[in-house]
């Protein structure tokens, strides 16, 4: 995504530039193992460019943006303990490279270091960030309590699963960019458009994520295709499957997603097949243009010059176009 | 603690009114048992009373007050998980009565309310007091790291224990008399000087937390005798013991403290003798004594008037008199 590169190496350089202390190591040293292994760090990119928006000083933004990134970072090393994952990053996660309750105080460290960066926004807009900052986080909770839940009952919802994936990954996008937009000054409604933008671009983000697992391309993906088949994990395209299907289908997929007997490869098989012929890669890829439709309206209705907007815009149609 | 209960009330009434959503259940329900089973709430109580130490506005500090007591439960929920302690205040904890998710996840929560609260400070204070807060945050996670890397460590000094209990125990005692002082608008060096009388007395109650468990009376510490020695744990009084035993004596401990062959009445009985052959008892009183000197001390330096001292005197001499 070339219109990231402008804030990345910011970003980069500000994070290398982080001091963690060599006392106690075995407290910090998964902390460095974990910041040093980088990943996409969309969120603190979006929120300069929610700054950048309304004008706003980058400098000034650019400690709650790497607040937003090392949050995002403590997520994943306690998420990785609660959902089992052994891999992250093409690494192995940090409770299984140490154990779990390195992991669970490791992230509680970073999650003080998230705070301690974004504690370093100017005094006039701190009140308001740290509201934002705060409200994010929880819901950011709420939302991983719903995955665990949902990955133990048999009664999920479309609209129970788009408000998980709402809490559990879009309020943290939508949260970067109107923390941007707060520091940059911006009028309260313009931040809930900038707001309703990231929402709507989270969502159709989680929403490729479960299209790429199953219909993506391995290579340019970068992992295994079918990781949340393997794993029987209750994705957009399961839930909507099982919504359309008739009851003999809904039977079949059903087993063949609880088991793994007949060997991954061919239980991946399988329920691909199930899928494209209920159509439900199709349905998964009008309900993305959805929220991509919805996310470019609130876009376009911020009070701000048109040509402004522009990187916003290629941010959000390079994500739509995204193959990994 | 008479002194307390001025303040505890307010702090009681505080915390009840927090207001914890319904849903989703499975990760509210474990916050509102945890913050139903209070403790002492003793970190709230002395944030009020180093407000009003200088003559600052109870109410004004009464949120980070709340802030340091969630915190302080926070830390907890996880410290069970990594201590693999069954109980808290008499009822099962968290990981023990759900899981090691909820209590992760129910856990990080709380630190996000802990942070909402502190939050609440007036934006005067604001940055002060959130500095004050993430590094004692900060603190007491490495005092957990050095706790966990003790037990597994056969080397460890008196010096390494001191640095240790300093870390986990008194910066949150000495950073919430701090924040509330803060708050106050003191001068920084009265401040730090009320952070000092904080760190002895922290380090001193720790001290004798270590000497009640073998020493104290069965009822009025209300609960079991000598759990530290049943569960190896390397406190003051056992590597105090390891440092001035001869080598044969020195042997014998190591022995009869890592094993629970004997059944554990007779390991209790054993190890206690051999503490107080060794006057092990003797030298943790006196030790104890010296931090309450240096905190007694710090407290007598610092620029108010002499009476209002009072309350923060009568709570050192009773943490020193007490029994539980």
């Amino acid at each position: 995504m070339s219109v990231l590169n402008k804030y990345s190496e910011r970003v980069d350089r500000a994070i290398s530039e982080i001091v963690i202390p060599e006392e106690p190591d075995g407290l910090y040293q998964p902390i460095r193992y974990t910041m040093d292994s980088k990943g996409k760090r969309l969120r603190p990119v979006i929120t300069l460019m929610g700054c950048d928006l309304f004008n706003g000083t980058i400098s000034k933004a650019l400690p709650a943006a790497i607040g937003m990134e090392i949050f995002h970072n403590f997520t994943l090393l306690h998420d990785d303990i609660m959902d089992k994952s052994p891999m992250r990053r093409g690494k192995p996660s940090v409770y299984k490279k140490w154990n779990v309750n390195t992991a669970i105080l490791a992230g509680d460290t970073m999650f003080i270091y998230a705070n301690e960066q974004v504690c370093k926004t100017d005094n006039k807009y701190l009140k308001n960030v740290l509201a934002e900052f705060n409200k994010l986080a929880r819901e950011v909770c709420e939302g991983q309590q719903y995955d665990m839940e949902f990955e133990a009952s048999n009664d999920v919802s479309i609209a129970d699963y788009i408000r998980m994936i709402r809490l559990k990954t879009a309020v943290l996008i939508a949260g970067s960019l109107k923390i941007g937009a707060i520091i940059a000054g911006a009028p309260p409604e313009d931040q809930e458009k900038l707001y309703q933008f990231g929402i709507n671009i989270g969502v159709a983000f989680q929403l490729q994520d479960d299209y790429l697992d199953v219909f993506g391309d391995e290579e340019t993906v970068g992992k295994q295709i079918g990781n949340d088949i393997v794993t029987n994990k209750k994705t957009y395209l399961y839930l909507k499957a099982m919504e359309v299907a008739k009851e003999n289908t809904k039977q079949s997929l059903k087993e063949t997603y609880n088991s793994n007997n007949d060997g991954k490869e061919q239980k991946v098989e399988s329920v691909k097949k199930i899928f494209k012929h209920l159509e439900v890669d199709k349905i998964t890829k009008e309900e993305m243009e959805k929220y991509f439709h919805l996310a470019n309206k609130s876009l376009e209705s911020i009070n701000v010059k048109d040509e402004s907007k522009n990187e916003l815009r290629e941010f959000a149609f390079n994500l739509k176009d995204r193959n990994n």
